[in-house]
């Protein structure tokens, strides 16, 4: 396949939003066609995102309303759409989408868990359960083969991400026992997203580092433990505890698994390069070390692994950027994959740096 | 023409030459073939640029060290080398690289001022004065079709191009009075380089905003006069007030100049909406403010004006990314107009935003 | 005087409520009696101020309401109130105050202006108009005299501050021109208050400076003008620019101002050294510049003077902490010199560092 | 005890030193006689640390070199001395002061390590070994007794701190298993020192997390598991993982430990609280959680626990300032203690917010 798509984008006006204009724009195989928005439909894209006035075919864009009853006349106009919506309102959109025969990148949590009483119990009633067996958990390199042609693609959240990546060679190879896993994550603060709050503020921000969400009460903790099971081949359970600090993107994840007797790091390494033969994904080699800033602005992942000597506990490091590897570059490399076309394309795969 | 040039960086360690590399990677008529540094010659991109580590093509490149005594070898490999090597070093190596046939664009300061003395006055004595005259004066909206065909281009400083972009269409209009210009600039810290040192040490710079060469001792003095005062047919001094601040892009200018009797704000932004009918420069309409976010990592430009009405002053903003505007991605789009591609070709034209 | 008064807070949950929180804990002579808000009445300070959660005496006061009515009954547990109110509703609480023979330390701008028409152009109908006749100025080096107990003090705004003081002494030594002024403020964003709006959201507010309230429109123009024309001794007006920068605390102002003719920055260093005698004015030598990040946390302002050669223009640099010397710190500073204390009595007198 | 001691700083020049300058300045009953410094002896307070100039009788004081044949005469002029000197360099300067008769409270890792081979393991050959069973390891809340009368005091590391005071009461108390504890610890880059390298430079600093010295090879691994083994009653070993965040001061640590059954979140915040009656540690409550925004600048920890229920894991999780509460101010906390003192005499017992 080597045809251009023409894509849209629901919830443009947000971070997740944003970051997907920025990188469809650089792709050479997607043409934006549509933007929409709920809350500021009507508006040029310019008067929301002041980054891009004057970008010559993209500040000048006038957000629409998204009417799902009018989805079939949208076919005319685009292949593909990209919802950032909040999970929730994001559902029957994608329903609606995927009725008018568009493929659907949905970057919201409703189609993420294979579990409808899952799903039910962490967020709310789920608006389409129909369409829950239909949708591929969007993880590129390790549901590589279901994404093939799939037309509704449940992008990972930003915090699975980074855990899944660095744990799942590890328990998919048996290197480390599937319990007791600890994973200790921090976020910068565009994850918490675009409007304003509390948790935001500049001044309660800077020079703030601040736990939420512990003890098994974060959202993104049934995600976790649906994808390292899928890995172990057995019902995982983890601690996570996201923290948020002072950055604007990135995430750190640490996680602690004990090592099976015998295991080395360089064993982990192994089984993470073997796993991770594509373009995106750096497996540092012995001391290396990451740092989220490699990574920012990229569809890059940068994976490490150290064996704590004494206790045998394997320590996985992974950082990637939270709106892009997190986000939106990860939909695009789903979709790259879902299509046939090198996963990498049109992505960035360097970051901006410094 | 439409071909495809091979491109070298010298100078590639450092935060220029990480921009140029990021920015070479993405243009599809500039293949990266050589790297080369001083300090770091024989080691790995990966070992010096750690977010480099597991690009493929990138990151196990060898910083090669260069003997401008061998540049004649070197146009087998390269048609056009980028400097990002220091004043006074880099001079001697364009020299060598010119005489080789090959393209050159300086991004140090040493081909910027047209006059010999001037130069010698700020910086050292010029290693190769015979090549100043063919130089040209690599701003591509102002310098246009000098560029045509260039094979020496002096790159801009980063705080000229935030200067001379704002005022040059309003001195050339004769909209305000060519003396008495005050210039405000504040800075990001990256462009004060990699190596670390007291005034970028993470502790003393975030909460730290700081005057530094105050009182016409910054060497980008003679630069912006040298370019206003050709706008203004006359020759211009200026005040210009350099500060840093603690943000690693990024450059926001204010100058205030005195309007000529009856001037409006919004003929200065006519002024230059005319002057830069291009792709990277936004004129700001209204009371439309800039932001220098909304610029990071892309090659534009905002520029804003305002009128104090009661002293008929023109308040005149600017902001760029002191890095890609401000240095490597300007010299890439002065190639572009230089080989009569489009200016903005493989440039990011949307900023990285948040 | 050497009588300890006990002080109370109107206000008290916002940034520079909470300042005088700390400040006032450290000062020998006051005791912190009642706190009051208007939001979060009925509330601890540890809900609304996380800080003070288990700091004896201060995270368990409860944020009282008050009453105008019963001011009365308030004068048997208070002798001196700090109002961190808002404009507009400040200046009735003080009043009512007063009445009750409270001493007043305002600051919000409702007293500051000493020209009805002037406050009412730029703020509202006053509602206490007859009050703003006995309201001191409270910049305590500047109005030492008519400080001397006051019972109504209007504590000075933040921008002001930074420039009054810098320019004062030259204006009343008449080494600069008192017309053409350019006053060029950057600020940190704890300016903008403790609610969480757009302008000071993390992901929007790092890696961004942006000028806001140009072209004479921001309402710390009167006052500044107020205040120079004072020190000139004839009607000032200035040009002045605001500005955010992505840290919490600290203002940076540059004012260029003609010199007369033959002056030099010696003679202005003199001059603002014989003005400020105290212990919490640094008047800097020869070359040093100031750094915000050297006033942090302190009552302190650091002052500069250079002289650009060849226009003659006087580039007067101050820096404050915003929070501290711009309002709480200021506010008590004035009310030891009111009482006849040592000005800098419990003031910090040292910046945190770093 | 109520007399006023003579205080001296040798390694003034550094954060730590900066620190103590700051804090000594306000402590009603030290008084600042004698700074020394390595390498900026003879320069004044204010040519090394720029905040401190102008500042009445700090700023001018000359840093002197220390000779340790001449403590003798240095007994005239101090009666206690704080060493910030590094470690290595510090324990030969403690032991000519403490032969002088000047108690000495070493902010260095010299005096931490109980056991000597440890100490020669982690650092280098002991230069005073005899000293070390004098010293008293100076963490106030869980060393009181001992530290009475003490005149050699090592004070705690900065990551040491944060780990041991959640912990200890945990371990004392029997609430845990002593094996598998898992501390995560993040700090500001103040912690690495007022010396410019990579690690601390802005535009790499800024949008960088980064783990460093995992895998129990960092040097305050030993200084953790001394004191855990201490409360445990048994020999503990930890995993410990340092990382560092883009903000000057802090540190968060969040600690993970078996809960023995039936043990409860709520027990452990009874015992952390019966361990802590003092003015200087907040054990928060129920779900309430900490941010190194609220106790910045203070003497302060903030401390809360948290169960996950399926594993019945303990999340300990602590704040402190590393830089105060980590360093200087617990320092003088010691000192405090150790004269009789109120523990929190003259310490800032609320953070600077925001």
């Amino acid at each position: 396949m080597s045809e251009t798509l023409r894509a849209g984008i629901v919830g443009a006006a947000g971070y997740t939003g944003a970051e997907l204009l920025r990188l469809i724009t650089d792709h050479p195989k997607l043409d934006l066609c549509w933007v929409a928005a709920r809350d500021n439909a009507g508006k040029q894209l310019a008067d929301v995102l002041p980054h891009t006035r004057g970008v010559a075919g993209i500040g000048d864009m006038t957000l629409e309303s998204f009417d799902p009853a009018q989805a079939g006349k949208l076919k005319s106009r685009i292949d593909v759409a990209f919802s950032a919506l909040p999970h929730g309102a994001s559902a029957n959109i994608c329903d609606s989408l995927l009725k008018a025969g568009i493929r659907v990148l949905d970057l919201s949590a409703d189609f993420r868990l294979k579990d409808l009483g899952t799903y039910e119990a962490w967020y709310n009633k789920h608006p389409v359960p129909g369409r829950i067996s239909e949708a591929v958990y969007g993880q590129p390199e390790l549901h590589r083969d279901e994404l093939a042609g799939a037309r509704l693609i449940a992008v990972p959240g930003c915090y699975p991400t980074s855990a899944i990546l660095p744990l799942s060679p590890l328990l998919e190879e048996k290197l480390v026992e599937s319990d007791g896993i600890i994973i200790d994550s921090k976020s910068g603060v565009s994850g918490a997203g675009k409007s304003p709050k509390r948790g935001s503020h500049y001044p309660e921000t800077a020079e703030g580092l601040r736990p939420y969400g512990v003890a098994g009460t974060h959202r993104h903790t049934p995600e976790i433990e649906q994808e390292l099971s899928r890995a172990a081949g057995t019902a995982v359970e983890v601690i996570f505890t996201p923290q948020l600090l002072p950055m604007t993107r990135g995430i750190l994840t640490i996680a602690y698994a004990k090592a099976l007797p015998g295991v080395t790091a360089e064993q982990c390494r192994q089984a993470a390069s073997k796993r991770y033969p594509g373009a995106l994904i750096t497996v540092l080699q012995d001391e290396q070390l990451p740092d989220t800033l490699w990574v920012r602005g990229s569809a890059r992942a940068q994976i490490a692994y150290a064996m704590d000597p004494r206790s045998q506990t394997v320590i996985s490091m992974c950082v990637i950027d939270n709106l892009a590897r997190g986000a939106s570059a990860q939909a695009i490399q789903a979709l790259n994959v879902s299509m046939g076309w090198a996963e990498e394309l049109g992505l960035p795969t360097l970051a901006m740096f410094p």
